[in-house]
């Protein structure tokens, strides 16, 4: 039977549709899903909780005319089967392919970038005062899930929002869970309204009740007056979104299509700011996610009838190598803490949640707090260490600064998902840490090379005082018999691995492995290069570099991070300042643009961070070059035979 | 006649002092305040308006065993004065003297550095949590603005806190401020509260009310005992903080040190976590202050008697140039439109405000927000441009990066306090802001020499595509008979202002008049400089670098901004990359450490940024040295050689 989601003209269409075609596209729609990410990969219980609620607000609302944006993005898959892209959903996150995330430059429908948690309604907002300068006429709605809505920005949103009063229309998709389960006040406050339904049933009732209630004087009049207002307390527990200026309508059944037809309705005609509270199922439709729905929240593929999830590699990742050691140092020094944004299981902190529950704080997606927090505890002796990812960790930089770093407090970062992430694309690259860090007075940055360095520098860390990260990519591949040995970790210094005369690769953390790759394919070509691992990127190790940038004469560094501000950057620097004679130079790493998304090591291969890019930028380097006047066009003739390396 | 603040063993002392003595004190503190910051300057309303709050906390805990956080620190004033710092606070603020902000390392009672506004409550969390892991037992207390709380971490942590249930006290000092006016729905929720006292008086009255009402049936006789239990919304509008999980005591008088003290102890008896809702009049006590609050936030000197406040400069500030030329430039584009976070008048845009109110948009201190709100009207078409402080813009990291320069969005950045902003020392300092946004691929990055620069900057800004930033300290003095001709601004390309043949100052934004003052300096040693006005830290003029570093084959680049990630930085690469030959390099800026308070041309010589600073190391720069050897003491000859220049 042919599929309605091939012959409709979506999202048009929708609102032509009756019930049981709906319900139809909605289950076209789950399958579809399903079978995509089964083989692609990536989220499927979000999307899975939310084609309901897509299919009605495309119902309802005349995208793109009407603003759509979806907070995080991750939940955006059914908004994209029914904005015209279909026939491309098989390339989800494929190099090339469509986005797991709305791309403003992948259709019109999809109205913002999203991928960071909590962004949604100040983008909406934005947009919404866009329209009434221009006294224009459209929708614009943000859907947020509870887990954002913890995100302090997401609350200085819906404050502002509620100020302005201006129409705008956010649903809350309450799924009881962020990634892992939800924590805070709000959390809980949201369960209380969730879980008294039977209260909607007694509100008439009590109506007629309150028409008998006696008026006693003056004062008490007016009281009664607002008693009568206040009964929707009585409905549900409070109004926290009412305090800040919304129309609060909810909770109601998010797989109930006319209900939420009829609602969004209702909120469009309302106008002002009004909330939508939504109750949604995560992995709705597919029972191996309905009951592990944290298990398929992010997912490398599976296979469909069984649900059994494919391991995507079989090395132990650098999460769990990070979560054991700090398992094991938190038995030994009972000041150890852990805080995690939300994370618990991506950061590898889930074996120590569960052995020191007490020691462990989950904040939410909070990664502000969490900083700070940690700082709280630093200050009192404690040792917080603080489980990351790197992309998300932009959004605490000026904690960082303001409230650990200007008083020395002795705080670690672990970094997770450093470099390039691969599929979940430019939100979520993790290469502006090292710019950043590093402009962090009194910080330690460092970068492991494999599992056995990670654990050697989290020892290490913990040993040190004050600020110090460490950043590491999700998988670092070292070959068993290619693996190196770990000497002791020395603050500040790094390691000559292999020596060499003709050309130094200065290396960072996970560029190591492959550089010592490259050492081998240059021997063939002749070149005989020095492989130096950093283990630092601040502060960096002055004199090893300028010892064999000496011997050498050529350095090449290699970087999992972006161009500006990274380890190059810091060396170059060095070299520029400290050495009387020219050394030929170059950084290799991720240029100072955003980068698409893909597998990762596709992206790295293609930005030469490979062992064969970085023997060719070797190579390079070593090309023996004519002497350069002092003019423009020699300047240019100099820059264009180091082409391709930035 | 003696007073009682000198002869006191404090803060011991106030538990046994009477209502009158307490009151004395309180008369004491503001006549040391306000003669104190007459003459230093420094923050006096939200100071006078805390006296007896300060009092009151100090009088019900113990400190430094209890621990006491004030949010953002300015109002600590009387704090200081009551925990041992009484003699030196008329060194506020001055080189040398006490900081206007907590600092730890002045005082154990000060137990948590603050500056940034919303950060207590995490803090005080963290070390909540810290006691109980150590099963310790004593009282944490934050004091929060009503204006902080509009800050998306200040929501984080109390959500957070809400669900730990640890004991926490949080006092809400309530001045309907923050320091314009505050805006947002939770402002006019708090404002509810505060109009309507009379609600306390009625309640017993409604308590016998609601004894009469029949009950019928099961459903409803469960909800009149909600109803029973909901008179609490009777009372105040609705429980915001109840919701998240706090015990709310207020709103009461904060100038009623009976009830302020009597509820501190209610609260630490309690248990769990408490929000004392307090009421202050920011300047209370000193009528210029009571009437123009605003006027007061910051002040640099006034007249104690008239409160005629000492114009500090008579330079027109760039923040007043930047505002105006915004004005004009609205005029003509209706596109244009402006955010601040909770500064109007800081940052110049008071006047805009007034003359554009509906394309402006306060957002209240929550600069994550501004920036996605303003990434929200820039995908519309319009042209937000986003006024906030350096040290503040900080916050928003991640926000430029990903909901502004992922998508191209033409937003542009007000920059101000960039670099050294004095008095108020290093929470406040400006000198990250190149570092991190030139991290951001896409990244415009310009620095205007003086307001006439500024302006053109300004309006090459708003024709640009994609993110800019301009950034600028409030003031930059350049001599009327000085001031240089302001030609076209091209996108990235810099200005040669004078030629020289040995050396090159490449001088960025404020330090370019200095550069120039001490190109005459060096004149008189015989020493021909050229002095480049850098315009643009990103992209930065590479053929005009590379051409007069090929000509001078001596580089200095100068700029108040931080040495790591900085132009130099940038410079330094360029130089490495593109040359054959060795150039002598060396970059003047603001080291790789947190710079103290101080004026903020003090602070500046201190570093070398001076003509006298710049000049000397571009003499240093010029001296001969000897060959230089390929070894580590060879190296650390070479360096020396650049001593005191980073």
């Amino acid at each position: 039977m042919a599929r309605l989601l091939d012959e409709l003209d979506l999202p048009k269409a929708l609102k032509h549709l009756t019930l049981d075609q709906l319900q139809q596209v909605a289950g076209e729609i789950r399958e579809e899903i399903i079978d995509t990410v089964s083989k692609t990969g990536g989220h499927l219980a979000s999307n899975l909780g939310v084609v309901e609620l897509a299919l009605s607000i495309h119902t309802v609302l005349d995208s793109p005319k009407d603003k759509i944006i979806w907070d995080v993005g991750h939940q955006s898959y059914a908004h994209k089967i029914l904005t015209g892209r279909l026939e491309r959903f098989p390339s989800l996150r494929q190099y090339g392919g469509i986005s797991g995330f709305p791309r403003t430059d992948e259709s019109p429908h999809d109205v913002y970038n999203t991928g960071h948690a909590s962004t949604s309604i100040s983008a909406a907002l934005g947009i919404a005062k866009a329209r009434d300068l221009r006294r224009e006429d459209y929708s614009v709605l943000a859907v947020i899930g509870d887990g954002s809505l913890t995100g302090g920005m997401a609350f200085e949103a819906l404050n502002h929002a509620g100020q302005l009063g201006t129409d705008i229309i956010v649903i809350l998709n309450d799924n009881e869970m962020s990634i892992a389960r939800n924590v805070g006040g709000l959390a809980s406050y949201l369960s209380r309204i969730r879980t008294e339904p039977h209260l909607l049933r007694v509100r008439q009732r009590l109506d007629q009740i309150i028409k008998g209630i006696p008026i006693i004087g003056e004062d008490v009049s007016e009281s009664v007056r607002r008693f009568k207002g206040s009964l929707k307390y009585l409905v549900v527990p409070s109004m926290l979104f009412e305090d800040l200026g919304f129309t609060y309508l909810g909770p109601l059944d998010g797989h109930d299509m006319p209900l939420l037809i009829y609602t969004i309705q209702q909120a469009k005609a309302k106008g002002g700011p009004v909330l939508i509270h939504v109750v949604t199922k995560k992995g709705k439709g597919y029972s191996p996610a309905e009951e592990d729905p944290r298990a398929f929240h992010g997912v490398s593929g599976f296979r469909v009838p069984s649900g059994k999830i494919l391991a995507s590699n079989s090395h132990k990742s650098m999460s769990e190598a990070f979560g054991e050691a700090l398992v094991a140092a938190a038995a030994k020094d009972p000041r150890i803490v852990a805080i995690t944004a939300a994370m618990p299981d991506g950061t590898g902190l889930s074996p120590f949640m569960k052995k020191y529950p007490n020691r462990f704080f989950d904040v939410g997606i909070a990664e502000g707090h969490a900083v700070t927090m940690a700082g709280g505890l630093a200050s009192q002796g404690f040792i917080p260490v603080v489980a990351i990812y790197s992309t998300f960790l932009q959004r605490s930089y000026d904690q960082i600064v303001h409230d650990i770093a200007l008083q020395g407090l002795h705080v670690i970062f672990a970094v997770d998902r450093a470099g390039l992430v691969g599929e979940d694309g430019p939100t979520h690259h993790g290469n502006l840490d090292i710019a950043f860090l590093r402009s962090i007075p009194g910080m330690t940055v460092m970068a492991p090379i494999d599992e056995d360095e990670l654990v050697a520098m989290l020892d290490f860390a913990l040993d040190m005082k004050g600020p110090c990260a460490l950043r590491y990519p999700r998988l670092c591949a070292a070959d068993k018999e290619k693996k190196r040995e770990c000497p002791p970790v020395e603050h500040g210094k790094g390691v000559l691995l292999e020596d060499g005369r003709d050309v130094a690769i200065i290396a960072l953390g996970s560029m190591v492995y492959p550089s010592l790759d490259a050492a081998e394919i240059l021997k063939t070509e002749g070149i005989s290069a020095a492989v130096v691992n950093a283990r630092f990127a601040k502060p960096v190790d002055e004199p090893l570099i300028l010892e064999i940038a000496a011997k050498c004469k050529k350095v090449l560094v290699v970087e999992e991070a972006s161009v500006v501000g990274g380890l190059a950057s810091e060396v170059a620097d060095i070299l520029c300042k400290n050495v009387e004679w020219k050394v030929q130079f170059a950084g290799l790493g991720i240029p100072d643009d955003f980068v698409a998304h893909g597998p990762r090591d596709v992206l790295l291969a293609e930005y030469g961070l490979s062992p064969d890019g970085i023997a060719k930028a070797a190579m390079r380097l070593c090309k023996p070059k004519g002497h350069v006047k002092s003019s423009r066009d020699a300047v240019h003739q100099a820059k264009s035979a180091v082409e391709g390396v930035t």
